[in-house]
């Protein structure tokens, strides 16, 4: 039975700018402690990764670029979204208590060695390629590389 | 102190179509790889297991009656359901790339021993019976009993 | 490396009271069953342990002042709120069924010995201080604090 090693896994399913946070809070506290951090985005999550607001490609079928139009890369909040004006209020309450951005926080996660692997099922669902997701996502896996990744892990968590 | 085995649990808390699809994707790939994997149903969950769309049995009181009919077995998705639209544009790109549909994976997690428990309470609080659920349900259970088994699985997730 | 303790962690980030009520049941079988039980409470989660409905307080600014108006302590339903007649009909199916208001379990939970973590960062971006919250709080701290409980924990949950 393989041992369990000092490894956090997170399946980010969300594609929302509250969870995101909390996801990448979690990612880069557990590698700057010295323990491997792997995310894997998946569904609404690969929102969080998406290189343009808009993902539409010449592989993609007519529902999946009518997808890629309607599911921008914008993340609202899981709550008091507000029609957006949510999400500029905690930026500006997190910019004001010097708390990172999602952006930085993705810089320092990437810089500190926070993998990321990226869902293959709902990329292919989605018609997203490579090049619309940013340059780095470690790797295209599935379930199976995820449970494997799991299973020798402390912390797993689903958000 | 216990072993961890090569278990996963999953609480299937949401009644989301987006969500279902995730905790049954990694069930089934569990399974598949020889891995013992339990979902617990709870919450809006059940919804996913209900063997009707509208759960009114004799056995319920008016409450439990009207519940019975607002929240149907219907599951609608997490993001962009659009009044019902996403989740058939959802299936229908699922189809096209050839991924199963929510039946097809639980009849392959059912037919792999994956592990149906019901929430007790959350039946008792719904007023749903054995009857009104999918006949599939291994066990109806509690808390207690879900802790058992998460203490010894590897990988739990709460979806 | 450490051995793991027959603990659960979750991560209450949710304000919502079905999940509340799912967080605080697992909490409080875990506690009764002999285990450690640690609830993390995060960004929406602050609001099950808020004091009071409304929280502004003289050392936030106006921002902070503004959310504490907006983000009260209310705990709607992620489904079915309907305008808040779902959280009643909840309250009152729990009623029928002789299931543990919220109130009740969360007082049972702190009888066993339930921990209550604050999240340090949630409360500086919300302007939260020690006195807006419930005084049962044991500790306020932050992803570090609770990555070194979660490692050492047998069962660990994102809600």
């Amino acid at each position: 039975m393989s041992e369990q090693k000092e490894k956090m896994t997170i399946i980010l399913f969300s594609g929302e700018l509250d969870k995101a946070i909390a996801a990448f809070t979690l990612a880069t506290t557990a590698a700057a402690s010295g323990m491997e951090a792997i995310i894997f985005f998946t569904f609404w999550g690969l929102n969080v990764i998406k290189k343009n607001m808009f993902v539409v490609n010449s592989k993609q079928n007519f529902l999946q670029k009518m997808f890629g139009v309607l599911n921008t890369g914008y993340l609202p909040m899981s709550k008091f979204n507000f029609l957006g004006i949510g999400p500029i209020l905690m930026k500006l309450l997190m910019k004001q208590k010097k708390v990172a951005t999602l952006l930085e926080m993705m810089k320092t996660a990437r810089s500190l060695g926070v993998k990321y692997i990226a869902c293959t099922m709902s990329c292919a669902v989605l018609g997203l390629d490579r090049d619309d997701l940013s340059c780095e996502v470690d790797e295209f896996a599935g379930a199976t590389s995820y449970l494997a990744e799991a299973k020798e892990a402390k912390v797993n968590l689903f958000i």
